[in-house]
């Protein structure tokens, strides 16, 4: 017997999807360099990657493209359902209750392609719906001559979106695409494992990426900045928080022990998409942060998370906060099946044991002696 | 770092809340054994025991059963969305989504005893609407006046309920309540260590709880039994199943190395509350199906498991075999949440790792020359 609290330096199994090199701060997908996927390939061309192993020539990522674009329209029933949710639900919330309604309509059966493609097609549609119709207007249909990214941003706004925009939204995608065995994959294979279906088990992952600690981190980490305010002000708030002893967002990763790559890739594309004020505010506050840190845990270095980029890009494309846990979703639901998939490959229920610490041979005494 | 398949053997965290001693054949909670906590207790005060760590005396359990009751009714936005749902969803489904809809409510905050105690009083609210609607009835209002397990059976039927098996069910409530580190319980609390609210943890934890391997296994015993339809048929036909490689529902336990004594228990109730005929028919088949197993099996002696008995109890108290694994998380509720409240308390993030097996050092080759 091993324990093991937080299960950390476990290994639950192999897989052959993503690899994270914590120490050199390299992400991989299937081989690649995250770097080199967010260079040049589209989310669809990453999706087809991680559900197949290899990149798609064009007849096939033509072939998934098809199919994605022909699943990306809700029923009318789930559009109704969403209309009735109240207004001030959480983005996510409304997820995960969408995909539940769809499951409720699949039979209980193995785990598939299709199950991955018609999930991971209709999360940006099921978004775009809630946010329109919480601010009163009517959903968008979503188009078939757009990309993933693009069309998202048009389901938003209904508008033709920015080329810059898109391909910033683009990256982001498929740089939170995967992540090897964090909370929300873990939790997407524990359910796999039951032999539940595909809709149970990006459901149940769906809940653990709204924790703070794992998904719900970007919107807080925008609310920092727009607390901060400007460059000059960051070293006091960032001072006060700790000495309140609350927890800074936005830094820190259990795996990573150098820059998380992702980070690296996120500040990239927020330079170019970001408005200028914000860019050199996030700069100050990560430098500061970082430093002042440093000062607290002088034996292990923080750095800016995936969550702190992230925040700043998805809020320089349009996206209101509460959407942001929401399209990090809309990521990594391709590495949430792709999980799945493999699970039901190679099966084993996933089932630890627990320590039991409590009394022992107590005798039930009647309600009156107690 | 140690590598765990399934995380065998892997001990997650401590916890004061139950013990399998699976070499004994014994389960206890709290420090109690279920066989005491059955023979006299109610499904209110097991749950008190579970959420506080001890019994409750007269005053604590009136004050319980008052919170619990003031907690069963539905919002009427949630009814309308469970007609809203198909006719033919499964119970679970339903269920899941339901406590999605619950959860779009509430903000997001730490778990505590009130969302234990709501989430818990509302599941056979919830199960027993579905089950009306689908079947073209009104639901039923909840009653103050009755018992968890007296109220469930009159929502489903509206009638007053036979004193026999409300008694079946609140042990069968009682019994299936807790259950150590299992699946749908470590779902759980995965999900509350990234801070997610409680009602985030009990929808993945049903999610779970679907699949076939951990609570969606009743159902099919029923079916079994029913296939079989009479004693003499047994033989035939288990051997029939074992050799066209079918796994056996019902048998086995990945724990217990002994007769679960859930499974005991039930069996006793079953005595009480089943037909007689189907009572003579699962014997049958327990006794044929452990001696055939072994045959299989010879180094491992399996059992019955506690899914076998379920399956008989729930019957022989009205439920229709889409309602035992609904109902199961009826039961299994407070044990899940018990854990989540335990898991916020001294939490750590249950994040594990995986071991890369796939290819490395790929470069991206444009898509034409795939």
């Amino acid at each position: 017997m091993t324990t093991a609290k937080g299960l950390e330096g476990i290994i639950i199994d192999s897989s052959e999807i993503s690899k994270i090199d914590g120490a050199a701060g390299r992400l991989i997908y299937r081989g690649y360099d995250i770097h080199d996927l967010t260079s040049s390939l589209s989310f669809e061309e990453v999706a087809y990657l991680l559900w197949d192993g290899n990149l798609p020539n064009e007849e096939q990522l033509k072939k998934l493209n098809n199919h994605l674009v022909h699943q990306r329209a809700i029923p009318q029933n789930l559009q109704s359902a969403i209309r009735n949710l109240p207004a001030t639900s959480n983005a996510l919330d409304v997820l995960r209750t969408a995909i539940s309604i769809l499951g409720a309509e699949m039979p209980l059966k193995k785990p598939d392609i299709a199950d991955a493609i018609a999930i991971s097609a209709k999360i940006p549609t099921i978004n775009a719906a809630f946010d329109r119709m919480r601010n009163g207007r009517e959903p968008i249909e979503p188009r078939d001559d757009l990309s993933h990214a693009a069309n998202y941003l048009y389901m938003l706004t209904g508008r033709n979106p920015d080329p810059v925009k898109v391909d910033a939204l683009n990256k982001y995608l498929i740089l939170l695409a995967d992540h090897s065995m964090n909370s929300s994959t873990f939790t997407a294979r524990v359910v796999a494992s039951t032999w539940a279906d595909a809709y149970s088990a990006v459901v149940a992952a769906i809940c653990a990426l709204k924790g703070p600690l794992h998904g719900g981190a970007p919107a807080p980490v925008l609310k920092m900045l727009q607390d901060i305010g400007t460059p000059e002000r960051t070293e006091e708030w960032i001072r006060n928080e700790l000495k309140s002893d609350r927890r800074l967002m936005g830094f820190g990763h259990r795996v990573y022990r150098t820059t998380d790559p992702r980070a690296q890739i996120l500040k990239e594309i927020a330079e170019k998409s970001a408005p200028k004020n914000l860019i050199e505010l996030a700069k100050r506050v990560e430098e500061t942060g970082i430093r002042i840190l440093q000062e607290y845990r002088p034996q292990r270095k923080l750095y800016a998370n995936v969550e702190f980029y992230s925040a700043i890009v998805m809020h320089s494309v349009g996206l209101s906060p509460d959407l942001f846990t929401a399209t990090f979703a809309a990521s990594r639901s391709i590495g949430w099946t792709a999980n799945i998939l493999e699970q039901v490959a190679h099966n084993r229920l996933i089932r630890p044991e627990a320590e039991y610490t409590g009394p022992l041979n107590r005798k039930v005494v009647p309600i009156k002696a107690r």
